[in-house]
């Protein structure tokens, strides 16, 4: 197992999928915005520790608005470690520099390294875990310190790092007078594993795994729950809280209503659960490379699959949104899928769906099945890509599925709490460790395996333990049709296996060509979980395949009927597609009222141009109608029942790949999901 | 003008409608449970002022458990002294003598009169109106008085209460030095009115007409809003508030977040607003009747249709229930009316549905029209019936529309917020009130009108200032048929009109024998705004005539298409229906999965009596399936679009009445709204 933001480096995106185009995207323009940004708003100098009128404001209490400062530095400067390589930039390079410089300075004697309890709050550092960000902070330093050493080589921001997370082992752990707590936004467990695993540190291990062993632990420092004791200890009455906690002490806003284990449902601040069952997976990960123990490791592994299936199952949007209540920006009940603002919500935060990609890639680690990386891909290309520009400028925090008066569809070119924009632009410089796993798996390491997540056109180049080098190239059109041809190099003599996803959605379907040898003992489906497996007979055979997945063609989904939607979903292979008035000009009340009728209405395919990126695309093109209110139309609030609802106004509608939402004009009217007739 | 809860005594329930039945329990067995619960928990002997263990439990912060235990005895005593008169018990009797003179002698030499502030915070005196109820328990103690004076023919309760008003006149209003505020729950404004419309008290007059005008006001105490000045003075941070406060200042939660006048649609707390709002047409009422006069009137009522038509049109379930959302007890957002805790919530508090009724009776009292009164009898027959067991000894506090595994139908002996059943108690007690308005409207007084709003069995009798004695009399089976017979008395030479109102769910249908004369020069419809009217000449022929309202057959209905609620409720005459699992064993999964044929399905009606009680109703029965999740079963999030969906287990489903709900024992299944085909 090696993390993601590690391996993408064997990874080169080829071509012009859309993929590479929105990578090229963030190293050629993003990473620029997002450094005027910066400078702007007082964060790019914020190390040199001078007071910025910011942080008077007390409007969000009890988070300062500057709170995530040290975060959104330490994400930018990773997403630039990332692209740095490929795509040199001087500015970029200089930024970063000056970054790390200031930090370094601005850290303590004792290595702690944190903007508000340095400037603003001198005396208050661990006094407020659970709000205040700290160790989240740090976290985001830790992984910034890595990227910053694989590409600088050297420790001018890691060797600070390290001193301060040996600060923190000092501080927090299992023994008499630490503190027996854990962060109130988890982060660092995910940095600390992978500090692990690139450095060997020791105090990192040990401090992820009991940060994630003793969260929730009722009566875990002086017989009290962590964070109710810190609570006590800052004079807090039990009845006040923050305004975003639903009810006083809502521990499960942070995940800590109970021991992990102990967990049956997805609960509370969705990027926080899903960065700590991404640390809870990486901590299996290790476990099987059999570099760590964890007690009860079936136990663990079980509630990462209870909980990942209360996600997916019922708390997720066809989108791949997660958490669709706005105020704890998180879960909410069962099947409480609302599309926006005006129908009672639709949060589905960009940074919740980058988590949910961190955690598939993890648990496709751990137990290869395709519904993790269909989870991946349908994040990914959809409540992900929608929350960048085409021209990589603004960006969105919050993607709903339809807008409404209050809420427009529309994009931001910054936040206050900007964790989202850097987020893209880090995921999208790694993203290349997303598409496969590779490695060997046999005991002595003979045996080659890829295992190939996504496709697009990329080429991974990886070195085995035995020094045998080898070279996998994928071509494809991906997203818009389904031919993947694939050429292999390796030396004749490597075992090597080779394993496809094919998605769910193409219902078990693809063509491989050359074909499979007929099995004659293995069972009829030549998948499991979802997989294709190619042997090492096979790829001695053929060094170029060409695997054909179907489910091109534009099809209806729904949604489960416990969602109370009476809806239908547009999409075409991995893409969810929307209704906007940009195509679609005179839509006036956000297609609230628009009605599909999808046994009936052929839909058809328009090859497109989006003018300004020159960036192409499919359209489709469907009839649909308008629903006469009738009387409701008077505001009567219940009336008898309708026989065939009356449907006018029959007309063509033209819709667009969600990602493409609010990148065309128009007045803000976006819908995903249509009312069914 | 005068209060239904004055008017009520010239009404009497005759025969054993199931108003009359519900009364007369209230006055035989509520009111000795309620008096029980009183001396069980603490309330009854509260007045003597000693310390009591629940005055230490701080868990609703800022709300001590016992700060309304003032209004719960005040409710009781309104009650009892409503029903005494009817239903004379001496321990009722003895229990009021005792309360009263337990208040009387807890009263401070200034005419200061609450528990909270003398026993447990004697400082604390007017620091926090916005929480702490003072004015909301006093207005109940004016109301208590008021019925107390009535039936004992004494100031026994009213002096004291006389003294408390004139403190608070003292200390609220205009004048520089007094307190600018206004009650965060409003009640007191109601309670004024009716002081003030009883006894000419002019401090009372004037106090209620500035809470209401001040109320809201951004700059009103030294420049800043009331209660963030006031939440100043106590020290506290603008950022903490309390648990049922969705956001920090949220002033919408008690209507304070404008002036009442710019206030476009209701929000926050219901009963607060509805309260508020039914003092607003009590001021208005008082200006009609001359005694009073109002600024602005024009626009005061064009708030009231503007808000009243905001929570009828897009806020109010078809059992009349209002306030979706638990949290604040309160309004949500327009259409989002889910039925059930599981659906995302459904809180329909019994106190907010009788607060309609209150504002229904008031602004029947303005403006004639059956909408009003429908509503009026939406809540009574529904929502807030369905609030008390048959037997008098169980409540709701709210009244979902279907359960749930985490909210099971059912009810509760008491609750610690007890506002709900003493509000069942009083509103019975004085229920003739709202059967009808009459009195004269001709400037000489000369012209009697009666004005029937509700049907059932009962007489009303009263005399015009011409010392006429007239009497009429209702006689039906409603809700059950629709044919009401009546009989009047008056001297011939009476000039009289009776306006009787045809439901809108009758579609404007009617009979009348004997038949009305044709109008030769009147448009078609003998109805204005829902109401039929009886001239003087049609009336000094026909002594007795029989209306014939249609509607009694079973109806579908369908609540509004943006409520995204793909259901059909089961209506006949003014009664909702609902299915419970004690009529259709075996249920299990609370109906969610139980389909309705609305265009196929015959209803039928079957006669039935409830067993312990012996009351009569009309039971529905009709086919219902269970829809197959299918695919959906695995809990898969998304699928195909489904063709027809696949109905299975064909069966007959009984419905009974939802006031009946929960009274047949069963495992708490029940359902209203059921998923159309």
């Amino acid at each position: 197992m090696a993390h993601p933001q590690e391996t993408f480096r064997h990874t080169t995106f080829t071509g012009t999928s859309i993929l590479a185009a929105r990578r090229h995207t963030v190293a050629s323009t993003t990473l620029k915005t997002q450094l005027a940004q910066f400078k702007s708003t007082g964060r790019y100098d914020c190390f040199e520790l001078k007071w910025h009128p910011v942080y008077d404001d007390h409007s969000m209490w009890p988070v300062p608005k500057h709170l995530f400062w040290d975060s959104d530095l330490a994400k930018w400067i990773e997403a630039a470690c990332y692209l740095l390589e490929s795509h040199y930039d001087e500015d970029i390079d200089d930024a970063v520099q000056y970054m790390v410089r200031s930090m370094r300075a601005a850290q303590h004697d004792d290595g702690y390294l944190n903007l508000h309890y340095t400037v603003v709050d001198p005396k208050g550092r661990w006094s407020n875990i659970r709000d205040m960000h700290e160790l989240y902070n740090c976290g985001h330093l830790i992984e910034a310190a890595l990227a910053h050493r694989a590409y600088y080589k050297n420790d001018d921001l890691l060797g600070p790092i390290l001193k301060y997370v040996s600060l923190i082992a000092r501080t927090f752990g299992p023994e008499p007078g630490k503190l027996h707590g854990y962060p109130g936004h988890p982060e660092i467990e995910m940095a600390l594993l992978r500090l692990y695993t690139q450095t060997g540190n020791q105090d990192a291990y040990k401090l992820a795994r009991y940060f994630v062993q003793e969260r929730g632990n009722p009566t875990g420092q002086e017989g009290r729950h962590f964070f109710e004791w810190e609570a006590e200890q800052r004079g807090e009455s039990p009845w006040m809280r923050p305004n975003h906690y639903p009810e006083a002490n809502a521990h499960w806003y942070n995940q800590t209503h109970a021991p992990i284990l102990e967990q049956q449902t997805i609960e509370g601040h969705a990027v926080r659960a899903l960065y700590l069952l991404t640390a809870v997976a990486d901590l299996l990960c290790v476990e099987k490379r059999g570099l760590g123990a964890m007690s009860q490791s079936g136990e663990w592994l079980a509630t990462l699959h209870r909980l990942w299936a209360n996600m997916v199952d019922r708390k997720m949007y066809v989108t791949g949104g997660v958490g669709a209540i706005k105020q704890w920006e998180g879960f909410g009940i069962d099947y409480f899928l609302p599309q926006s603002t005006d129908e009672g919500g639709c949060y589905s935060e960009t940074c919740a769906s980058i988590a949910v990609i961190f955690l598939a890639e993890r648990l496709l680690a751990l137990d290869l099945d395709a519904r993790y990386a269909d989870t991946m891909e349908r994040c990914l290309y959809n409540n992900v890509m929608t929350a960048m520009s085409l021209d990589g400028k603004s960006f969105t925090y919050v993607n709903q599925l339809a807008s409404s008066e209050a809420d427009k569809s529309g994009r931001e070119d910054w936040f206050w709490c900007a964790c989202c924009p850097p987020n893209y632009s880090r995921l999208f410089g790694s993203l290349g460790g997303y598409l496969w796993h590779y490695g060997t798996e046999s005991n002595d390491n003979s045996h080659v395996f890829i295992n190939v997540h996504l496709y697009t056109s990329a080429k991974v180049a990886f070195q085995t333990p035995q020094v045998t080098t080898v070279e996998l190239q994928q071509q494809s059109d991906w997203p818009w049709n389904g031919s993947v041809a694939f050429t292999l190099q390796a030396p004749q003599d490597t075992q090597l296996t080779i394993r496809l996803r094919i998605p769910a959605w193409a219902e078990g379907g693809f063509t491989l060509e050359p074909a499979l040898p007929l099995a004659s003992n293995k069972s009829t489906s030549p998948l499991e979980k979802g997989y294709l497996t190619l042997s090492p007979e096979y790829l001695t055979a053929n060094r170029t395949f060409t695997l054909v997945i179907p489910g091109f063609t534009p099809r209806w989904l729904e949604p489960h009927p416990y969602t109370n939607q009476n809806t239908v979903f547009l999409a075409r292979g991995p893409l969810v597609y929307c209704a906007e008035d940009a195509q679609n000009p005179g839509e006036t009340s956000h297609f609230r009222d628009v009605v599909i009728k999808p046994g009936h209405a052929v839909v058809t395919e328009e090859h497109r141009v989006h003018e300004a990126s020159g960036e192409a695309y499919i359209a489709l093109r469907t009839k649909a109608w308008t629903r006469s209110l009738g009387a409701w139309e008077t505001g009567e609030p219940v009336r008898g029942a309708r026989g065939e609802q009356e449907l006018v106004d029959e007309r063509d509608m033209v819709f667009v790949p969600y990602y493409l939402r609010a990148n065309s004009g128009g007045n803000g009217h976006m819908r995903v999901g249509m009312i069914k007739s």
